[in-house]
């Protein structure tokens, strides 16, 4: 059997980055660039007014008091006409261009404006304004011809604007994940039915459609596949054609667990069944790989605990590996708990519990739950708690690692 | 001039939840829910076996070894037709119904099963299994007719299969806001254009969008509008049919900013103009009521950094209270400087910073950058560390206040 470390690794040596696809810049945010990005401009493109005031030269200033006839006013987007020499100013804007002789700007509000004969004055009394005061310099941020982004960044907002900026309506990024969600088992019927005696409806579909998407993956909902294996092959051939498949259910001991036999029959290889972990210790992984391209295939317990447990350690790697991204196994934060927890058996256990900021520190807090089935109990958390196999009585203030939901 | 505090309690009073609206569970994932849920089903819905294996009597197990004769084999999704007596035992799967007269569950795994003059026989070796082994009792997790979610709960992954499981196909939720964004200027031109002397991309406008989105926002671009106040009023007009509109640019204290008197003329009513905070000093804020709904409206500084200030710390809780979210200002955590810092002015400064997760605690390295257009620079940060006014000299080890990008 192996352990969650191998099977993370078993998974994510065979989780291949998409091929690179030609995104809008607002939908490429949450996506990670394919190519390296380099600049078409300097920023700022010219000397630049970080105030709205008066372009001047400084050395106007030296006395207590200035008077400086004004030669021109640049609005936003319009350029200067004149050259500042001394005993003038040219009034402009944030982000406007620097005039000619002008070397450093003062801000309006430390201003006063007169118009004298019908020539507008500004008055200035602050004194000690020295050569580039309020001056942005060209290409300060960047240069044209610099790379500004490369290859293998996770595009946030403000990368966004960033390409924005250096005139990138549309960029080449790894494109999300296709996932199809296959749930298995004659007893299931959808959301929508009322259940006879012996059945129940499908929640796992709907749960791993809802996680797919929120790991970012594009989910596919192939409904249900009844225990037969021709229903079930041909199914999973459908799913065959996106980049992972999840099926749930039909991969425990039990004399219908068809899935593994109806994946061996479609030419997915078995990479393992089984791992050392509670729950989720049925978890079936196998690989397809068609025109070189592999097809992950997750078959999952059936209980949606032990769904969720088995989707967060190792299908969320699989999708952000898959993305571009650099993600391994996820994220383990170290918390204290509130109380005691018993541990025991030879597995790693994944306990649902409340994670919680309180000053500087992180509280867990183990849910009374009820199995793995037991879902209403399950909303009430917002992360995993990790204990570790072996047989322990854990108190209140100890520290265990946490994953968050 | 508003403090910080002020101006979100001015936003927040002012944000009200949308109308709820019908959605199907899976594109509700991320929604609040707009009704409370009530479960039509007990879960389980019959005592259940929690393994694959065998449903006995515990009593038949008190000797070293049994010999059971199996009576049927129940595969998931039907249901048991016979009923255990002494000396027999009935093959299930997980989550099957426990059949009437077994009392507890051996594992398939410590049994051995033989057929015996056609008759299949399940030899169990171990001992010690008392009555309730491996079943999970009826309703053990909800009743039917329990309310198992209320109005106002935020639908995680977790949560969309319970509403499956109850039998919710589709739940009202609040959907999300929607929020125009309209970048202001003549010196702007979009991304895909080259910038001529004195201009400059628009990167606002796509950083907003993509701020919007990650904020749980649906966002709507209006483009550009000139500096002249009928194309701006226009533009506004248009605005005003969302739930939120966003203006970038246009509210400094320029000669050209005539962004406050368009939306003056479009009858929004100005709550606030300028707020103590750097980046973000410049902000407006107003509200437009039509039809007893409020129209939120931001007029954004046209810096990008100061935009993003003013977008995590006003819009984003709005978006969020329009959702339905509880949430209020932005949770601030505690990090440890990495290196000095030097704070001066007047007013409490959001500075662009690295933040990482170091064993148990978070560290925050300010980065090197050149103002607020510099987004060059800030692609590097993952969070913003908060100095509070006045002038003092940070050493690194001293403590902040930090939000996450």
């Amino acid at each position: 059997m192996f352990s969650v470390e191998e099977a993370s690794a078993a998974i994510l040596q065979r989780a291949e980055t998409r091929a690179a696809t030609r995104r809008g810049i607002v939908e490429a945010c949450g996506l990670v660039l394919a190519e390296d990005v380099v600049s078409d401009v300097d920023s700022p493109p010219h000397d630049k007014a970080m105030v709205d005031g008066y372009a001047l030269m400084a050395a106007d200033l030296r006395g207590e008091i200035a008077n400086l006839r004004v030669l021109e006013e640049v609005t936003a987007g319009s350029v200067p006409t004149q050259t500042v020499i001394a005993g003038t100013a040219i009034r402009i804007m944030t982000g406007a261009p620097i005039p000619s002789g002008a070397n450093a700007v003062v801000m309006v509000e430390e201003t006063r404006s007169t118009t004298n004969a019908g020539q507008d004055v500004v008055t200035i009394e602050s004194t000690g304004i020295a050569a580039g005061a309020n001056i942005l310099p060209r290409a300060t941020s960047l240069r044209k011809n610099d790379t500004v982004l490369t290859s293998g960044h996770l595009l946030r907002p403000m990368e966004i604007g960033l390409l924005a900026e250096v005139g990138r309506a549309e960029v080449d990024v790894v494109p999300a994940p296709r996932v199809a969600v296959l749930a298995t088992g004659d007893e299931l019927v959808p959301a929508s039915e009322s259940p006879a005696d012996g059945q129940i409806r499908n929640s796992n579909g709907p749960l791993l459609q809802a996680l797919v998407t929120r790991a970012g993956g594009i989910p596919r909902s192939l409904g249900i596949a009844r225990d037969q294996p021709d229903a079930l092959l041909e199914k999973i051939k459908l799913g065959l054609h996106e980049d992972i498949l999840l099926l749930s259910g039909g991969v425990s001991a039990g004399v219908l667990d068809l899935v593994p036999a109806a994946l061996a029959a479609a030419g997915v290889e078995q990479v393992f069944h089984k791992v050392e972990l509670k729950p989720g210790k049925p978890l079936w992984f196998g690989c397809l790989i068609e025109n070189h391209h592999p097809r992950l295939v997750f078959g999952l317990p059936g209980n949606p605990v032990s769904s969720l447990v088995c989707f967060e350690l190792f299908v969320r790697p699989a999708i952000a590996r898959m993305s571009g991204r650099r993600a391994g196994a996820p994220h383990h934060r170290t918390g204290l708990l509130t109380r005691g927890h018993s541990q025991r058996g030879n597995r790693p256990t994944y306990f649902p519990s409340i994670l919680s900021e309180e000053e500087d520190r992180l509280t867990v807090s183990p849910i009374d739950w009820r199995g793995s089935a037991d879902q209403r109990s399950l909303v009430r958390a917002n992360g995993l708690a990790l204990f570790p196999a072996g047989d322990h009585d854990y108190a209140a203030g100890d520290a265990v690692l946490t994953i968050p939901l």
